[in-house]
């Protein structure tokens, strides 16, 4: 399997994760999500995924996008380290939490956004700082009203092993940290967050631990 | 099962469609997304679901959130009319192209991310609409490029039955032609919304035919 990855994005950096928790190993393609007008626009690129945008897997001669539909196929494929819970409406806990962050949180405060905010909007980098930080902290307190009024939150997201919510729970968290936001008020999800930041496939995934790491 | 919705929200209309698809009777609870400050907002609804959004599906005394973990829910508790292909990468092109809409497309447009343009950032009403369309266009061009690109697609967006990536589709295909963005460069997605759309599952659910239309 091939993943196209960069240290610092947070959904390829939940795929890693994914990867690892399953313990299957991969090659991991470099897209530079800054330098050459970033290499994720560029055609070489847009012919594997042409939505320009990061994570993709190449697997069987076949070429997967999205973060979270590439962990439902590994789950799928490889048995093993079961990242989704096995009844109905564990399952869809899970995927709930996980598309609080990758549906309602993350596409506010990526990459393309921001830069959309800065050129064709013009706003200040205060302002585009603004932003961020508003979409961050009401998708957090969405996760931690979700986590902390649940029966079925454990050590981790959903009970007490890692599923596809706590894949994208930590890059969430390492973002809302590079950018100073503090826990205080999500303190479930600081808990969650420190459990899973010692385990291997965690640390193994983070982005200071990648190839391309600057 | 009751269905909290508002008959304009986009997706709401996803799972209106995928219930129908499914032949599944609900009771619509409606939550006026404008009224008193937005219903949804509201005490009463932040109780259902903290993220203040719609949709949400109860069932079995159970609260599910997030409009693609409820269809994978009734896919997975109701076999009829599978919403989903049968083999691992049919399910994962499924998934992904449903998440272009769901992640990448519609929460950039959604009501609190354009009331927070007007309102926060003081942007003027055309600005606002320059916003609207730009995220629009943007990924309704990856979605026509993923759909024009691969043999999988057939008179629906994968194959020749209606999939959960159909039930994206069309609500946004009604939000784009809402606010007039012609679909000429996007005959993919045209074709496709133009054969579900004459079908009852997809007529049932239009938001013309809900019970607080206006």
């Amino acid at each position: 399997m091939k993943l196209y990855t960069y240290f610092r994005s947070s959904a390829a950096y939940r795929v890693r994760i994914a990867l690892n928790l399953k313990g299957l190993a991969y090659d991991a393609v470099p897209v530079h999500l800054l330098r050459n007008g970033g290499e994720q626009l560029s055609e070489a690129y847009r012919a594997v995924n042409p939505a320009g945008l990061l994570p993709a897997l190449e697997d069987s001669g076949a070429v997967i996008t999205q973060s979270l539909a590439i962990i439902e196929y590994l789950e799928e494929m490889h048995a093993m380290a079961p990242l989704l819970p096995p009844d109905a409406l564990g399952r869809a806990r899970v995927r709930s939490l996980s598309q609080t962050i990758a549906c309602d949180t993350h596409p506010l405060t990526n990459l393309r956004v921001l830069k959309h905010l800065k050129g064709p909007l013009g706003l200040s980098e205060e302002a585009k700082m603004d932003w961020y930080r508003h979409w961050m902290k009401e998708g957090m307190a969405v996760l931690e009203a979700q986590l902390a009024r649940s029966a079925d939150t454990g050590r981790f997201c959903h009970g007490d092993t890692p599923t596809m919510a706590d894949c994208c729970l930590v890059p969430q968290v390492f973002n809302a940290q590079r950018f100073e936001i503090g826990l205080a008020p999500y303190p479930t999800i600081a808990r969650i967050h420190d459990h899973c930041a010692g385990l291997p496939a965690f640390v193994a995934a983070h982005p200071a631990q990648q190839p391309d790491a600057e």
